[in-house]
């Protein structure tokens, strides 16, 4: 089985490398070799199977045709623009996200085959105002250009699943929590940053109030539901190719709890609060809960708890070992 | 006030067309110029106004530039490949249905100003399985490659409303009947033939059962919706940009009861049952009915009846005369 993965520097495909590499193969089939794309050329992990990176812009001409030249049975499109950026840059969001996705799409298509094809969206094609609990029915009215394009890739991909152009699935990923390394532009980095530098004994600052609630995933299992979508059946699934996938809805103030829980310490003295104006209206427009009934179904498994989120981060990140 | 119709060949573009004239303006404003494109030139009405025509493909590189360079005040943009050869040809509808109208949204953004932008979308965004009743907040997961381009295109002017480079409304029309003249590519138009032809004398072929029940709008009253939604104070809307219009929702036996009662004759014996298989499966993925709540209250305001439908074609198109 060939995989390519795009966006494979980014956080959430160095978690699905980690994962196939751990697991030798991907849903107990053997891998005869990977491509690894990104931006920038990401590293070459120690794999048991032929490995080839390689950078470069997905919407560049002849960009996803070349990546797709080789047929790989599984493809993996993580690659995007951030939240923060793509509003900021509207060209270069619409640019990568929107037309570099549907490049990719095209260049699947034009090679006649019938790959799976599993995309990362977001639960920002979901804007206010909503209901307490979203469901799999509740409508796509996105508040951001990110949300705008992922929902848009999302409408594309089920399309071309329904014309038979590949097996696509789209993963709509809760906020991912707690985000290892440096802050990137998301406006949501504040969910990490309260978690991950108090663990590390840093000071990290809180832009919003602590009864904001929020729906997330930790990185593991993010990329577990990548290589469940991947695996699975999607005779199950009809046409509609977009999945919400399961989550922890929380609030920043039962974050802060578990903080103090599972380290054992008072840490969240470190937190400090700073309002941010701009955070603070962006999150009011961001969802809170959902009813994640088909994902669920699909075998999708969410995080526990945010107690086991934080875990995750303490034992993969952090080697079991408070900073 | 300068008008721009995209898509004015039409027969939607007709009756809008015709709308402004019988006005002689647009929402009580005086019309300075009128500027009707489409894939073949229009013809060049009599109006109070300069009429300009012209012909093209809006996906053409400059094309879109060059119909907003004398910056409109009004864009009505109509212009679609339709359901059936958007099926059929999947390029040709990607390219004209979404790249031309991104195309066109973007080259409105480039003349950085604020023109009210009307676009023709569709109740094609909807797909089965839905309640008997669709709401506003229900999802779009369209069943056909020209519902997703619609549903695309109605993101994309919700997000470039959003960030403020026009002022943007779609327009969901349900099915337009009925529909005058020859019948078109759409896999809808038996429900236009089963009342036009028999009106006229003509036998019509009735591809579905009887018990099919839709959602439909004159021609009259979806030019209307257009002119309402050209004039109406969008600070009521909010960034949810896509309205699904209000209809008539009825079972193709009462549009058949409906045909005998306002011709006063037994003009259902010219429609004869000859079930097709493919048009059967597409329309079971059909919306049937819904609740406009939104559009309903912005004071967009539906037929009274399948009665009042049939009268209106044989008002505008028959010259109030049976054939």
């Amino acid at each position: 089985m060939k995989i390519l993965i795009i966006g494979a520097a980014g956080m959430v495909g160095q978690k699905l490398i980690a994962r196939l590499l751990a697991d030798g193969g991907l849903g107990g089939r053997a891998v005869s070799s990977m491509m690894l794309y990104d931006i920038v050329t990401p590293g070459t992990p120690d794999a048991l199977w032929p490995v080839e990176t390689s950078a470069g812009d997905l919407s560049d001409p002849g960009e996803a045709e070349r990546l797709v030249a080789d047929r790989p049975d599984v493809i993996f499109h993580l690659a995007a623009i951030v939240s923060g950026e793509a509003e900021t840059d509207f060209d270069k969001g619409y640019r990568i996200n929107l037309q570099g996705t549907h490049h990719l799409f095209e260049a699947v298509r034009a090679q006649g085959y019938m790959p799976r094809l599993v995309f990362a969206s977001s639960i920002a094609v979901f804007g206010a105002p909503f209901p307490e609990k979203i469901g799999d029915e509740f409508l796509s009215a996105p508040l951001s250009s990110y949300g705008t394009q992922k929902a848009c890739c999302e409408l594309l991909l089920s399309d071309y699943s329904r014309k038979g152009f590949f097996d696509g699935l789209s993963v709509r990923l809760p906020t991912v929590v707690v985000r290892p390394g440096r802050p990137n532009k998301a406006a949501s980095g504040f969910f990490s940053n309260i978690l991950r530098e108090p663990l590390a004994g840093k000071e990290a600052l809180l832009p919003v109030s602590r009864d904001v609630r929020h729906w997330m995933v930790s990185p593991r299992t993010a990329a577990g539901f990548l290589v469940h979508a991947a695996t699975l059946d999607t005779k199950k699934i009809g046409p509609r190719r977009a999945l919400t996938m399961p989550g922890v809805s929380v609030t920043v103030g039962e974050m802060i709890e578990a903080l103090d829980r599972v380290s054992g310490e008072k840490r969240s003295t470190l937190i400090r609060d700073e309002a941010d104006e701009l955070v603070n209206r962006m999150v009011t427009g961001w969802p809170r809960d959902f009813d994640a009934e088909r994902a669920t179904e699909l075998g999708f498994v969410p995080d526990s708890s945010i107690d086991e989120i934080i875990r995750i981060h303490i034992d993969e990140e952090m080697g079991g070992q408070l900073g």
